[in-house]
């Protein structure tokens, strides 16, 4: 029965299905039946691994609550993550079982309304970053067949690019959510360590391993990383989540030094590179060279160091009794290697908390890092024939990443004169993952070429309060440039936006206050001007901090701006406006002060 | 030269010797000079490995500025701890070098005035709970020479205990800080891991070694916690110094049940922890007996795991290299045991991660533990007979502490009919440290036998302030067992005092309220009742989440108590006072609201 629905431009972004479910130019049904349609007619027969019968994904498209924050959007999982009613096979058909239930995300999503469309290919064991370690097919880069699509997530990335599905999960031990992401022209956002859960899913590095979100835009995976994050006491890793402001406006990033910028002697992704430093100063951003050594000294940790032991923890006595059914290069690196000891091991903690610490002092400097998420990429042909090798080169600038506790986000960034795409990553400090979505948002919407093998428009991300970020309201001496804004930029503070107070402010130049303070009143009827005012957002041990400092007759009440909203913001004790001066016709402390 | 100062019952607690300075009645250089004729006649050779020459201590006692924090205090340091001008040995002759700095915590002690007598005996490489494991020979226990004094921070107990110096620091991984506390009636202060620096002290194992501080009175130790601790960039698991708060009054305590107190068949031991319950409860804290068995799985781990690996790593090579010239005991655990793998490792790891998750929850239902330090004491004649099994029993209730992150103070707990000294230790997470000592000098006094093998007089901590804890005063629908109080005991306020406000406020009950709260007004000259306040602590992330919640018209302020201190309180924005009924008159809210 054909669908009353045009499907056949349907654009997939979780942003986009929504707004058409809403609008009712759209139906789960009939997305779920385009999806199914455009799986049976892709080129690429290694995406999969497993699929949800057309059946049972129409059923519960039908079935599914229109107001769930996910309802009717298609989405593919890796296949190392649980789902109930599928195998897991971790891209090793010996290996597979039935999970008695789905990974603790996986059903999140599916709580949420999502529509699961089947399992990905992926490098087996998640151990690889090519996409061509596995029986079930190498995916290929949806831009030229003969590429590697990137891995290990390798299918999870190609059903987005190529529009199967809205998003997909991955894991990222190693770089696994953003290089494939980067050959793909997609989004790949790799979550802080631990903000969503691992329960369910196959380990990699157990201490390093993330769940990563595949999706079109920045604000499609911030969509989805808000539903699926949130503390699992199943997962002795989980942390609960939280948020670290990163400044929007004018961030500093660190970029690498001409000396550093390690193409493999691909001329084109190093020109690509520079294209997108110079599109983040274009943003405003300022741009500041970093000594990356002790970021590169930690990548070396993860396989030259210790770490690859986790993986014989986790799947190396299942390789050892299988080996002739497991991919060798897989089993190569897990099991013959030299075995460390555990006097290695510590020892490898020691020198990674060296590099975490000299690591320090770059971030004194800046507030993200802006790199190539892979300095090149390679056909399937070049990494057959040196499968090692190759594949380490492409982990060069995403292998510290967890390590050194990091969050990360890999956006598109241009193709090559060949039309191989290519990708820059913007990584800052745990739990900046809503700000890093935002400044990726506006360095993948400044290129201008869309997402995926479709280019897919992109629209933009809609800031969002974070719920453990409080934004604060100054009209005084806080004021950017004035005597006390320092108390707010040395806890972190950020300046997310400059505008006025309701129109029923007062604004009093107090008598005798050092610095030269004003007292700001409501004045419930009076209609003047508004009061200048900058909100400035910072974590809530900041704000603590910070009201703890403000001295009497100020407190810390709650301000209504001029468009309605209410932030918090200062308040005068009644007793000290007497003897104050009336400068509301000023219209903010700077004019008066200025006399302008 | 015969001094003019009587010191011949010189007290030499921190808090005593400062009073004496401050008074006149004793100077640094008679207390120095003091010290060292009681090292001389002192019976124990064992206690230590190095001294400083006698007129280099004066000449430093002379030099003094006495507004220095410790100045002119008496001090020891273990000999794995560097001090500039002496060797190190880590109680092993052929492995001393002469460091070229003092360890950061013995630099700070200096500059702040203490004044280094010596470097102490400990288990060789501090590998053991003893105090028999080195070459130096075994201090014993003050009370009784046939037994052990404990360790491996040997020495350092020994000479607070015998009056030789004011504090001693020593080092804990296992335990050492705290069983030779318990063995010799001292405090012995467990600080959270990384809050003290490391560098310059020979590790044991590195990711969880911590220096911690004998001293005769809780008071004492926090006094010297205070100066040492600090961030310390050159050590890469120093932590920046923060304060968790746990209720003072009235804390929730997790006791053994009975089916867990193992005190190696010792009915006298056992008999002083019932005691010391007894006691907690005499004080009016909640004894609640928990499961520990995630504890104990946990301290099995640190011995029966990999962790052993970071003692090979640390000394591994010299102890190989030189196995004839060590302690065969030291060198047959760090050499001899199975060589665990890098899978090992990370296994234990993960084991840790479980245990840890496991024992959360114990931490929902209880503040602290009070745990026996040690379950029993052996002589020295036992110890050398089984060496190894002895000793492991005495780190029963120590064990677990710092793999899990948990800060603790050992403190007296009475002495045994044969007069041998028992301990219990008070454990709780990490960052309570200043809270842990306020807990532990209160159930040190409420025993009332005094410090160290002199019974000195304890006299009582002075609760400090954090720097980095806010208090709150609340006077409305905050105030305890009213309908806001949830929003502090939900973020872990704690209650610390009920006072009064300043005289010069007005209350006002608020017209349309929901739940009805009051407005606090300052009206400058007025004279009222003062209104009835409670004083509540909390870290500025849950201030910060506290002032976020408050709904205009209140707002967070300052407010004056009725003893001249300002803390932070409840204002209300001018405009809102209208329409409200001044209810003064009845001293608060509660008040108002009973009718009373």
């Amino acid at each position: 029965m054909p669908s009353k629905f045009d499907t056949r431009a349907l654009d997939l972004g979780v942003l986009a299905l929504r707004a058409a479910y809403a609008a009712g130019t759209q139906t789960p049904e009939a997305v779920i039946n385009a999806v199914y349609d455009r799986i049976d007619r892709s080129p690429d027969p290694a995406v999969w691994i497993a699929l949800t019968p057309r059946a049972e994904a129409l059923a519960r498209a039908r079935a599914v609550p229109l107001d769930a924050p996910l309802a009717g959007i298609p989405f593919a999982v890796k296949d190392n993550l649980d789902a109930e009613g599928l195998e897991t096979t971790a891209g090793c058909p010996v290996y597979r079982y039935r999970p008695e239930r789905g990974a603790f995300v996986v059903d999140r999503l599916l709580e949420a309304g999502a529509i699961l469309v089947g399992k990905t290919n992926l490098d087996q064991f998640a151990t690889g970053l090519v996409g061509t370690r596995s029986p079930y097919g190498a995916p290929r880069c949806v831009f030229d067949e003969r590429y590697i699509s990137g891995g290990s997530s390798s299918g999870s990335a190609v059903a987005v690019a190529a529009g199967l599905v809205s998003f997909a999960l991955g894991t990222d031990t190693a770089g696994s959510g953003r290089v494939p992401a980067a050959f793909n022209n997609i989004v790949g956002l790799k979550p802080t360590r631990g903000l969503l859960s691992t329960a369910g899913v196959v380990p990699a590095c157990r201490s390093l391993d993330c769940v990563s979100i595949f999706s079109l835009t920045c604000a499609d995976g911030d969509a989805v990383r808000r539903v699926v994050e949130g503390f699992d006491p199943a997962d002795p890793w989980s942390r609960p989540a939280r948020s670290r402001p990163l400044p929007l406006e004018a961030p500093a990033v660190g970029v690498l030094a001409p000396a550093d910028r390690d193409f493999c002697g691909d001329a084109a992704t190093a020109a690509l590179y520079e294209d997108a430093v110079a599109r983040a100063e274009g943003l405003g951003w300022t741009i500041r060279e970093i000594d990356c050594g002790p970021f590169r000294e930690a990548a070396r940790l993860l396989y030259a160091g210790p770490w690859v032991a986790e993986r014989a923890a986790a799947v190396g006595g299942f390789i050892a009794a299988h080996r002739a059914d497991c991919d060798p290069t897989v089993a190569g690196i897990i099991l013959d290697g030299p075995a460390p000891s555990a006097v290695d091991a510590f020892q490898g903690i020691y020198a990674l908390k060296a590099h975490e610490r000299a690591c320090a002092a770059v971030w004194t400097t800046v507030d993200a890092l802006l790199l190539p998420t892979a300095p090149t990429q390679y056909t399937v042909e070049a990494v057959k024939t040196d499968p090692v090798a190759l594949n380490a080169t492409l982990g060069l600038y995403t292998n510290f990443v967890n390590l050194l506790d990091l969050a990360a986000v890999a956006v598109p960034a241009g193709f090559t004169p060949g039309g191989l795409a290519f990708g820059v990553t913007l990584i800052a400090p745990a739990f900046t993952d809503a700000a890093l979505a935002v400044l990726g948002d506006r360095l993948h919407r400044a290129l201008g070429l869309g997402a995926g093998r479709d280019r897919v428009p992109v629209p933009a991300l809609v800031v969002q309060d974070a719920p453990d970020l409080v934004d604060l309201a100054v009209v005084g001496a806080h004021l950017s440039g004035m005597p006390l804004n320092h108390q707010l930029t040395d806890r972190g503070a950020v300046l997310v936006e400059t505008t006025r107070t309701a129109r029923d402010y007062r604004l009093y130049a107090l008598a005798g206050t050092v610095p030269p303070k004003p007292g700001l009143v409501r004045d419930p009827g009076f209609i003047g001007p508004g009061i200048l005012a900058e909100v400035w957002r910072m974590t809530q041990a900041a704000f603590g901090a910070f009201v703890e400092e403000v001295p009497p007759p100020l407190a810390i009440g709650t301000m209504d701006l001029a468009d309605g909203r209410r932030v918090k913001g200062f308040v005068c004790e009644p007793a000290a406006i007497a003897g104050g001066e009336d400068i509301t016709d000023r219209g903010g402390w700077r004019q008066y002060l200025t006399g302008v």
